[in-house]
């Protein structure tokens, strides 16, 4: 998507060999135009798959899924990161490893809200290892429901995650495809 | 807003004198439909605004902000919030006490992202004591910002708040007043 890859060569920040900034259009501050443009793009891309459920984690996933699934008609359900396993009621629950933070966490989200008749489809801001996404995905297996897809705002290519999800069949789509970066040069794949 | 308010009286459940569970369609399941109608019905409100920045706070205010804004037209920004009072960069940052979980935490937002020429519409999905509330002002106040308004989903009247903000002059719009609730019976504000 070309707007993202401009917006990711003004103003992202390449801050380390993992680590891109994008808070000024993503992250915190969200550029509506962007996020409209990215709304139409995923509802394009996955308009023949009948998504009942766009599924993401929060925070920063949140407003990226709330756009999309305003465009696509489908509601929108977020699961909750929690730091102990001390969660309430009846819930789908996986552990998920953050780098950034160096620590494990709890993924929930009610049993309530993900049924076995969904068709899901995740959505995250940022695909690096893959940590996340799997997580989200266990808690599609658990409740079992149909993944159709998966859509991300930026993929970092160069952690070879992306693509491995996609030799095992599932249905990945990034707005924007980082090869690889440094400061002051950030390649795109084709 | 009336599918608010048939949406609360349908799906809530009030689970003590203070908590009103909306996880189904608001909180964690977002019904997209309402969600929708929501940022219709805030756009309509504030449309002589002329509103340039839709600030909320993670994680439950993020996808009526995103809503909202891609009616508005108006960027969106949310509050981070810490446990801790280690946060980096230059941000302005204000301690908001929560009820829910008994403790203080801050919040933050980058300074890049909020500027004195900005006029701020805050968004939240409760407005309960009006502490998160007050620390969102307090930010603005910071940044020398001018704040238009404020839009709430869900005002829960009888802790008196709400009302105290408007007697201080502030625009606040909310889209289901909850006067009075008890279990199997809740009373809205005409």
């Amino acid at each position: 998507m070309k707007l993202m890859e401009e917006k990711i060569l003004q103003e992202g920040q390449v801050l380390s060999a993992d680590i891109l900034k994008v808070g000024s259009f993503l992250n915190q501050n969200i550029d509506i135009k962007l996020l409209a443009q990215m709304a139409d793009e995923i509802a394009r891309l996955f308009a023949d798959c009948d998504v009942t459920k766009i599924l993401t984690i929060e925070a920063s996933g949140i407003a990226i899924a709330a756009a999309a699934g305003m465009r696509m008609g489908a509601d929108v359900l977020f699961a909750k990161k929690h730091r102990t396993s001390n969660v309430d009621g009846a819930v789908y629950s996986t552990t998920v490893h953050s780098f950034t933070h160096g620590e494990d966490y709890n993924v929930v989200v009610s049993k309530d809200y993900l049924k076995s008749t969904d068709r899901v489809l995740l959505v995250d801001d940022f695909l690096a290892n893959g940590k996340a996404l799997t997580g989200l995905m266990d808690l599609v297996n658990q409740a079992g429901a149909e993944l159709v897809g998966v859509a991300i705002a930026i993929e970092k290519c160069f952690t070879g995650a992306g693509d491995k999800f996609r030799a095992q069949g599932v249905r990945l789509e990034s707005l924007a495809r980082i090869e690889s970066m440094t400061e002051g040069n950030i390649v795109f794949r084709a």
